[in-house]
């Protein structure tokens, strides 16, 4: 009996111990796991513009100056967020470096509207507290992201139009440029050449040929803090009419962050962008129907887009760094760079 | 045995005419059914603004005058649907009503922008295709939410701005008015005493006394054939500046119409209903977690609107004819009309 009980004090006693044993092993795991890696994702995934972009139209050197300017600007958003930065102050960085570019429909390089103008709208949001701004219908801010975030940060408003909001952008010293600023040849032509088409009432032109429907630019970012943030910025429609605002200065839109789902900047034909309020929506079949952030946006841009024929495409992170950057069109200026290493830069298909 | 089989025969034979007997009961008190009270059920209803209303702040005749219009509407509206017509032009129909009212912060009677201008904004929107049509910031058209439908209806685009909105307007022979027109001498002292308050920097006046940023008109409507549509109007925020642009015409925010859940229409602080764009979670909240209309409208406007302070109300109707009108202020103007026989009229919370 004595015997029986001494084995089996001995056994608790093992027991206990292999227990202490376990859990310190497990958590000095969990602290070398720790040491070795960041304890938090974070990443950054950017657009250009969709559209029917096909590889035979574009020279070598074109793509690589196209790769160039995206690389460039994926770098700024990401040492912003390696440095301990917002996912706010990456995301406008990045987007400051694509609206500089001649390349891309959004700052200097935006297409012409009808009566020969640039009209530019950008919007920005903070997924942290859904706080954003946007502005739509600007003909002489150089930097429209700039003042979509000082509408955020500085006003009581979510967004101002046209005169107006560049009224107050000089009263936020916001930089402001002469309208032939954002002039390019490219784009000049564009302008003749649809307006050509217009003439001569070619409607096959007009409903095949529809690039002159897209292009923007936009950036979705996860900071080390978990927080999200979206922007988009663009020119809009070469030859629109009549003060035409199209998708991306529509919160919900062409653009969303929101730190319980993810942050989304889209790019496409804006009117059923707005029909079908994408970011927004892509956010809520996460929120409400648990789909991941691939499935969510493949649910909208490759299905209900596909099935109202509304050509674009969405980039995204999540509050996990997952990236997702589906389209329907034949191309889209994309790329993304993550705190696991991952770095993808691509224009085509394939 | 044959006396059984004869049984069975017979057993047999009463059952199968007892069955024949249910379906033909069943299938003519349909019948009957259908013949006594209307197959498909239709309804509308409205609203003219939320705010925090007080009883004791209105005389009898105001309250009179208010609950006047807001019936003339609701039976302008009914009488469309009545007669068989669509939930499009039922909603354009009364929200024409309310605009030409000088009682609603909507057409006549909006109230004014700090440099003593009307600048109205308007959005419609069909359930049953999901085209929208949006204005915002023209100040020459006497009802806006005729343009917003000829914009959905005779553009490819959804949202216009400024000029080029009245540009479009007048190639649509849609109605152009004197801004003089707007002017009503209540909202004039209103933005003249906002202005004291503002120059005297009356923060807590200016906080507390926030009706100023609220009142818009708004309609949502089920016709016979099932199909949804809702519509907005409104002069925005008394002493605005900047262009600034409120949920009104953002489709998603301050308008948003879907067959396969609901029609509404949103009245309040804009910037918030913007941010949480509120009629299209509302709708997300029905479509993907199957809350119904009240369940849904009633997270939004009475949980996260009210964590946030984002102070106003929606109104919707769903395919089955349900009708909701949550607002977490003090009042708001509201009615509806259904084709069961319910109709009601209120301001106040009692």
């Amino acid at each position: 009996m004595n015997k029986f009980l001494e084995l089996k004090t001995i056994s608790l006693f093992l027991f206990l111990i292999s227990i202490i044993l376990v859990f310190w092993c497990s958590d000095s795991t969990h602290k070398s796991s720790d040491a070795e890696i960041p304890s938090k994702p974070f990443g950054i995934v950017i657009h250009g513009g969709a559209g029917n972009m096909e590889r035979a139209n574009y020279s070598v050197e074109q793509i690589a100056a196209y790769k160039e300017r995206l690389n460039a600007a994926l770098t700024k958003g990401y040492s912003v967020l390696e440095n301990g930065g917002t996912a706010l102050d990456a995301v406008e960085q990045t987007i400051i470096v694509l609206e500089n570019s001649p390349l891309f429909n959004a700052g200097k390089g935006a297409v012409f509207t009808n009566n020969g103008l640039n009209e530019l709208d950008a919007a920005i949001m903070d997924g942290s507290n859904l706080n954003a701004g946007a502005v739509a219908g600007v003909t002489t801010i150089k930097n429209p992201i700039k003042l979509a975030r000082a509408v955020m940060e500085k006003s009581k408003h979510v967004m101002m139009i046209g005169k107006g909001a560049e009224i107050f952008a000089a009263e936020q010293n916001i930089e402001i440029v002469d309208p032939s600023y954002f002039r390019t040849e490219e784009r000049w032509k564009a302008l003749q050449k649809i307006k050509m088409h217009e003439q001569n009432k070619d409607e096959s032109y007009l409903n095949n040929n529809y690039d002159y429907k897209f292009g923007t630019v936009g950036c979705a970012a996860l900071d080390i803090n978990g927080n999200l943030a979206a922007g988009t910025s663009t020119g809009g429609m070469t030859n629109k009419k009549y003060g035409r605002v199209g998708d991306v200065p529509i919160i919900g839109a062409g653009t969303y962050a929101n730190n319980n789902t993810c942050a989304l900047s889209a790019t496409g034909h804006g009117e059923f962008f707005i029909r079908n309020v994408v970011t927004h929506d892509i956010s809520a079949l996460m929120e409400y129907k648990n789909l991941s952030l691939k499935e969510a946006a493949n649910e909208v841009v490759m299905k209900k887009l596909v099935q109202q024929k509304g050509g674009g495409g969405v980039i995204g992170i999540d509050k996990a760094g997952n990236i997702t950057m589906p389209f329907n069109t034949k191309g889209m200026f994309r790329g993304f760079k993550t705190s696991d290493g991952k770095s993808v830069v691509k224009i085509f298909r394939d």
